[in-house]
């Protein structure tokens, strides 16, 4: 039986299908939830969220479902405040804050990102049954505490090289994320434009060369695609964008109609909205800052923050970063239940029309 | 049966296996005889050939084996010949002339791509049973004359829209060629770096918009990527490095050799061999000419062809085009039968591992 992987036995799930943690929104605690109840795995994108904010989503994951769910976090990175940068890039911005009626001189951010040891602690704290990360590995002290309270740990890999030094840090799980993925790249090791691997390459090769479980992420919007990945030897999957247009996702409603009308040629890799690569649907202001040498993650993504929250507020989706896949053809709008369901009915289809 | 397709009926083969048109060398009579002969389909790479070399070509193979065969051929396009951008290219390759025992003054290329009509004319003269075709599609008099001796034509997309441009052109099967693939993209209607989709998102959302086959390549090396491919809705694969390494391959020993010890990171876009983009293991060639601006395809193919040629002749691996799709970390040394055999064994394995 398809479904019946290592990935659904340790996560105490029915169906190896997780929603990613699209933070900044999409990922909800209303999605997650819905996920959850309907068999998957949902997913709180708590990257951009202080300890308090995520103690509040937990809390209201639980009120909803009494089934496992994940929460995502951003493993902090070193990065470089280069005030040289930092003006030339508030400079070429000013013409965006007076389009959307902002003052022209931006608020110098107190904090380009949260505190990540804030949000561990509530990890650890509300004993959140799966945590999955981004951007790097964690320290064996985090480990260590992470496996003292049963939590499952998920690393992001974007090369096979990543996955074997996820492996050893200790993760029960490692997510393949393919060029194809929507959002910001997970890349820790190499450069980003070195690390982009297409899924067909990518998946099988890093089933070879690591002992834990593989989950495909990346260009997967229904059952074929979930097919494609068990076949391929994964375990799971994650799906972002197929997740994001669903009626509980918190994502902008013109972020979710841009997803539902892309094509296959609409994504784009922009460093534009926060200094560090990501798949998104080209827009305006990824086209025009193609060209400005950008401050680091987080750096930049602190720069743009009233600049997105206002277009999200203006309706200008120009302004917005609509993070999304490359599979934005497929996509389609129902329920986060309804969504579950068609998926296991046509992977259960696409397994049965190869035999 | 998955090995019986829309694709294994209109070509007359076995197995829904598809030996890339490997051009310049790899894609030789030996190969696609080998192919052919067991039960795939063998094609000649025959891009850069002359008229009489393809019928020769064609000829050898006819001795080896009875069975269906493909020629592939490169559709020729606009291109510019800017003085100015040639004698700057020629300046900075200098350097490499002179490391390879080269003269100084390079010989200016009568032409610089064979001649189209002649390799087409030894298409239908030979009734050559396949002509599958990359870099654009036909006009209405070539697919009629090709209809009229009962080619079956294979046309190569790397969009939907390219998908669709061909099917309405008439040809019988489209390949998507996926952002994995190697060698050179068939990018024909966007920017190329409009159409990098991977194939987890590019193979499902080609099938839903045309009727005709839809043959899934880039980043397929083992029975695990033709299951996948097929569950997605190709209804034939068509694999390039898998076939590469291969003993009948026509390759350049260290080509093979790069091939055989890559691993996922290897391998890069670069217009440096040819002014086309295409997908190559990264030497020193790449790098050093990443800041050039190139002359057009195929201006720069003929230009640094004398270096590629005496690189192969010394063994200086760091001037030839290494052409290879992402997945080399799955590649193997045996025979094209071999090959054929273990890839049927093991999709008949991965088909099965599902249900």
């Amino acid at each position: 039986m398809w479904s019946e992987t290592e990935v659904t036995r340790k996560l105490g799930v029915q169906y190896p299908i997780i929603q990613a943690g699209m933070a900044g929104g999409p990922a909800s605690p209303e999605l997650a939830a819905a996920v959850s109840e309907a068999g998957g795995l949902g997913t709180l994108g708590a990257g951009y969220w202080t300890g308090e904010q995520l103690r509040d989503a937990v809390r209201t994951v639980r009120r909803l479902t009494d089934r496992p769910f994940a929460v995502n976090l951003f493993v902090p990175e070193p990065y470089e405040v280069s005030e040289e940068r930092i003006s030339r890039v508030q400079e070429r911005m000013r013409r965006y804050r007076k389009e959307l009626g902002l003052s022209s001189e931006p608020q110098f951010p107190k904090q380009f990102a949260p505190a990540f040891e804030e949000q561990m602690e509530v990890v650890l704290e509300e004993r959140v049954p799966v945590l999955s990360f981004t951007f790097g590995k964690l320290g064996a002290e985090w480990m260590q505490a992470l496996k003292g309270r049963d939590v499952v740990v998920i690393g992001t890999a974007t090369t096979v090289r990543e996955a074997v030094t996820l492996e050893e840090s200790g993760v029960d799980m490692v997510v393949a994320q393919a060029f194809e993925a929507g959002g910001h790249r997970g890349t820790f090791l190499s450069r980003f434009d070195e690390a982009l691997i297409g899924g067909m390459a990518l998946i099988p090769a890093m089933v070879d060369a690591v002992r834990i479980p593989v989950i495909a992420a990346g260009g997967i919007m229904d059952g074929r695609g979930i097919s494609a990945a068990l076949t391929l030897g994964a375990q799971g999957v994650q799906l972002g964008t197929a997740f994001l247009t669903c009626r509980e996702s918190g994502a902008h409603p013109l972020h979710q109609q841009a997803v539902l009308s892309a094509t296959d040629e609409s994504t784009t890799l922009t460093r534009a909205f926060s200094g560090k690569p990501a798949r998104g649907i080209r827009n305006r202001f990824i086209e025009e800052m193609a060209d400005v040498e950008l401050p680091d993650y987080p750096v930049q993504n602190a720069l743009t923050r009233e600049i997105r929250q206002a277009a999200g507020k203006q309706g200008r989706s120009e302004f917005l970063s609509m993070w999304a896949g490359q599979g934005t053809r497929l996509s389609r709008e129902m329920t986060a239940e309804a969504l579950i369901q068609v998926l296991v009915k046509e992977t259960e289809k696409a397994v049965s029309r190869l035999t």
